[in-house]
């Protein structure tokens, strides 16, 4: 087995662990820094280790259009590439042909997509995503699948999880390298019935992780949590579960009582950029705002990361104000440093009994 | 005395030594990173340091406008304001309100401009320009000039001059604080008569240190060389030589040859924004070219920075291709760390006797 759980919450489903990949371990519940163009925004790979990720994400669809899969494979696969020597998790590209490029038509064994950039056409299939996957050398690679966008009607999420369901029979049988795992994900809106079914359906086929995708897609937040817990009681207990493109703090701490181990997310780092900090509890400060022009106290005062250690509101925002790059770097590492620290709490506090949740 | 000569070359006026500050020593001949906003572009100072910067420059001008010396003053000086402990150079704002604002009049005491950001007015002298000096606590203040543009005729470099000079010696008036160091900036274009005439009247009015200005402003190589040549002979032998805003690596090897000891340029860090590398000697490689997209070599196989040392032309390439601040991190990094130790080598060279020029 290469998912070990250590520690059970007794009042909740939280609990922690450790998954096994060929690049090293990833502690669990664990948050993934989103690495999409490889690169986490702003950051050096040896940034993101030393702030505490064990795992990072790389999105296929954006990888295959730039630079390439020939050039990343040629250059020795993308852990080498990067310069990241821990695990790489990659997503399969649907949720990007279907949220970013222009769809030119779903075909029984995939889709034919134009490019977002240039407008030029592709073919994306469970057969390429793993292909593309393989090629890359992810550890962790995810079924390709199907994502609904929000609201979507029962009849269209039925539909949509049918030929999920089949794409994703499609990728298992795919041929992958040794020690890549593949997880896949469950469709099915925000419809009981259908999440109920798409697992049944995935934990039939088999994977050595499941995920729960098509949420925070606009839906309320009552929403996201339903789903998750009409989803997780049908996954099998000892593997690893991943919650796809989840969240805030405060969304990722109640998940993770609903039984998720796995979270990766863009708000951290998207929210750096414009400006926003995470502080305290989870909540945000707009440090570019004037009126902390002449604030002369860190950015979070009870936060030890580079940024707050070193500098002040004042002088992030007065980057930040004019345009200067250091400015995003400063407040991209504070927010990443908020997440990760986040997620060693809540490991901390379920191995000492201590989780706590609104559930 | 504050700057002490410790080697000399024999072919050459190429000399070695220390600059003493507040903030601690500036061995020369000395490259200065600009961090015109209160940042070095893309870099934390911490990152600046470890590439062996001694002193880093400070703008005046886009510092007064923005955060505003208030601002800084009130957190303590540029220095802790932006968590930067070694020597700090500011210019006189001059050059800026010359080149980069709306110029309204220019009276007898300095200069009234509409900012360049928004079109506010305001009015710098001889007197605001060492007031704010004062106030963000640089270690070595720039006398209050006016920058001739090139080209530039004769009579009107000679009446440019003559204002000059008045508003060096009212600089010179202005109190300062204590270890702050005042430069003097020699003028007069392209002309050796005019170049000869500002290096006496500095001298006579005395300063710490004395810098050429006026130049890489479009001028013909051959200018730039011939007026350091003009000038130097007339400056004391036992003060620090500033050329201002210069410039290529071969440009700063030939004109530490002719005798000066301190240099600026914006152009390292610029370049590697726009995608362009330092390598070899001096050459540079447009490394977001095409051709580089699967070369996975290093960007200068030679060099040991972070960027040379982790990572493939291939990678930075893409990296810049897609927009990633990280393309932008690295080639920061590698081309201020080709100066820093150009810088170095030049010294050893000095040192050990083997110094070269095409003088």
């Amino acid at each position: 087995m290469s998912f070990k759980i250590e520690a059970k919450c007794k009042n909740s489903k939280a609990r922690s662990g450790i998954l096994r990949t060929s690049h090293g371990d990833i502690r669990t519940p664990a948050f993934m820094p989103v690495g999409t163009r490889g690169s986490v925004k702003a950051m050096t790979p040896h940034e993101v280790e030393d702030l505490g990720a064990d795992v990072i994400l790389g999105n296929t669809y954006h990888l295959f259009l730039k630079p390439g899969t020939e050039i990343i494979q040629n250059g020795g696969g993308l852990h080498k590439f990067i310069g990241w020597n821990k695990p790489i998790l990659t997503d399969s590209g649907g949720y990007q042909v279907f949220s970013l490029s222009k769809l030119c038509k779903i075909r029984e064994d995939g889709v034919e997509f134009a490019s977002h950039i240039d407008g030029s056409k592709f073919f994306l299939g469970p057969k390429e995503s793993m292909q593309i996957q393989r090629e890359l050398g992810s550890d962790i690679v995810m079924a390709f699948d199907e994502c609904t966008p929000y609201p979507c009607s029962k009849s269209d999420a039925a539909k949509s999880l049918a030929i999920t369901t089949r794409w994703e029979r499609a990728s298992r049988e795919q041929p992958l390298d040794d020690g890549q795992q593949l997880f896949g994900i469950v469709q099915g809106s925000v419809y009981q019935e259908l999440r109920e079914q798409s697992a049944k359906e995935l934990v039939e086929i088999g994977f050595e992780g499941y995920a729960i995708g098509g949420l925070s897609v606009g839906e309320p937040e009552e929403d996201l949590f339903r789903c998750v817990e009409w989803t997780v009681p049908f996954l099998p207990e000892d593997k690893p579960h991943y919650l796809m493109g989840v969240g805030l703090p405060h969304q990722i701490r109640e998940c993770v009582a609903r039984g998720i181990d796995m979270f990766d997310c863009v708000i951290p780092t998207r929210l750096a950029r414009h400006g926003t900090a995470f502080v305290g509890n989870g909540e945000t400060i707009p440090v570019k705002a004037g009126r902390f022009s002449a604030d002369f106290t860190p950015v979070d005062p009870g936060c030890d990361c580079y940024c707050c250690k070193n500098f002040t509101k004042a002088y992030v925002r007065h980057l930040l104000n004019v345009g200067e790059i250091l400015g995003i770097r400063l407040l991209t590492i504070h927010n990443l440093h908020f997440y990760l620290n986040l997620m060693c709490d809540i490991r901390k506090e379920i191995e000492n009994g201590t989780f706590y949740s609104n559930l």
